[in-house]
């Protein structure tokens, strides 16, 4: 298969990827060009930030959220990156996340922030979900992610957090949604969720890129990123939607798309007059980061943590 | 497994069907009595239609809408059985759905009005898809098969017509309808659609119940139905959703109905709202039928069918 662009052009390159939701071959420099414009068109369409503002990006050490850290570079934007170690020792998970961005941050001379829990709080993810009797890790380690991104945006005096999901993730979380019907969470789903009641704005600039894409840019770029999961993800619901849209997409290319873009224009709009007003935030006691209850979630649980550690340590 | 009314009750009879998204095992004679009452339940909170009002049931010879007119006779209701031969001869198909319809109108002691596209319009419905020049047989069936129901309606002074759609089907259109965020559709999507504009009522008591317990229904009450397919029927998009419907409910029981019953409480009240007002009708200058235009679009496909046959003829 040949380069369109190329072929347009009169130059007979060939293609190294194929976007069938597009029906779009490109050649590698016109697929990155291509993956950049998309992505900047999405910035701009969402305001999600401006070249004026530094943007907080959320990076694992993954494909996704690497390459949004390298197109958000590439595009001229501000960036601070800000890794989590959440100090997974199995599979020497957490340590070769580090490496990976560090590396990355190293290589694009980009500034990186290192939040580490064990260092920060005293105990890894795991011990946390351990000591606050809380079975499922992943839930308890999405609480503390957003918090720390929340914490170190704030410290910064930065207004904006960007994070790596694109549309496979999006759609899948959509599917997730619609199944339920779950108005309130299809109410807020968006590429962009604003600034609101002392938290930053939360933007999501590969909402509308395929896995297929962020995974192609991240190896054409010569990136090294984690290539294993999170040795605690289990087979999520998440990944059944995948699977049943991956099929879906399969038989009728493009349908993944069209269901989240027709989304956003015709469905969403109807679902957030439902939402109800703003909840009343108020300053947690321990800590001072906005909450509904007098000590947020996050400090509750490491009280409980504590308190638990203490007991059985006397 | 053990049936578990009968266990209830002391006894140990085994289960002839396991209900999973239910978690309910059966015996024959309490799956048959569960399935009836289930029917009845939708159908009265539907209002679907009372034992005073004559039902026209549309059969097409397969298991579910002659098992929908079985338990509509044995709850007492008063129906008549419309059978439309659409004049398909490959695989014999026309002539043995017409027998089978009579066969158990016969054996039911039921009354059955056969409506054949052949005798009363000419030409059989492939004839009139071909010289239509209409490649999608599926779709000009569509229109005729409804317009026929409501035809028969009319003539027999008739104001409900049940179908047997069942959860399957139900839930794989709501899916497709998503898919799409079809805002107008999925406002019109539900167990009943109320007379307007001069047509019937149309209702499916079976929205509630799987394609699974429909057959078993049909096979545990002796009942002959058509096992083949439509010879003209393509793999359809609503296969593909049928089958994602399908895998997500393996790996999470109980989805399927969760997603169409969530649906008709919280969702399809926001689509409705933006639904257009009504159309006005007018009648069809041709049959008398409602229709938006002058002609309706059955005598207008089939004003086009006869001049192209009398043309070709000549």
């Amino acid at each position: 298969m040949l380069c369109r662009i190329c072929k347009d052009r009169g130059k007979r390159n060939k293609a190294v990827i194929f976007l069938r939701h597009h029906r779009l071959a490109l050649c590698e420099k016109h697929f990155l060009e291509w993956f950049e414009k998309q992505v900047e068109k999405t910035i701009k369409k969402f305001r999600m930030f401006t070249r004026k503002e530094t943007v907080l990006v959320a990076v694992s050490g993954g494909k996704d959220s690497l390459s949004l850290w390298k197109v958000l570079i590439a595009l001229g934007y501000k960036t601070l990156g800000l890794h989590i170690n959440l100090g997974i020792e199995r599979w020497n998970y957490s340590k070769t996340s580090e490496e990976i961005c560090r590396e990355f941050a190293e290589k694009n001379g980009a500034e990186l922030v290192v939040f580490s829990l064990k260092e920060r709080f005293g105990f890894s993810i795991e011990e946390i979900a351990r000591e606050a009797r809380r079975k499922d890790v992943c839930s308890v380690c999405g609480t503390f992610k957003r918090y720390v991104m929340n914490l170190v945006a704030k410290e910064r005096g930065i207004n904006v957090i960007a994070t790596g999901h694109n549309l496979d993730d999006e759609a899948a979380l959509l599917l997730s949604n619609t199944m339920r019907w779950e108005i309130g969470y299809l109410g807020r789903q968006s590429p962009v969720l604003p600034e609101e009641a002392g938290f930053p704005k939360k933007v999501k600039p590969f909402a509308f890129q395929t896995e297929k894409e962020t995974v192609s840019y991240a190896i054409l770029n010569g990136i090294r990123f984690m290539e294993t999961g999170c040795p605690n993800a289990k087979e999520s619901t998440s990944k059944t939607f995948k699977r049943a849209l991956a099929m879906i997409e399969h038989e009728m290319p493009g349908t993944k798309l069209r269901f989240y873009k027709e989304f956003l224009k015709k469905a969403r709009p109807l679902f957030e007059k439902e939402l109800k007003k703003e909840l009343e935030l108020r300053r947690c006691t321990e800590c001072g980061m906005p909450t509904t209850q007098e000590i947020c979630s996050v400090c509750s649980i490491l009280k409980r943590v504590r308190e638990n550690a203490k007991s059985r340590d006397n």
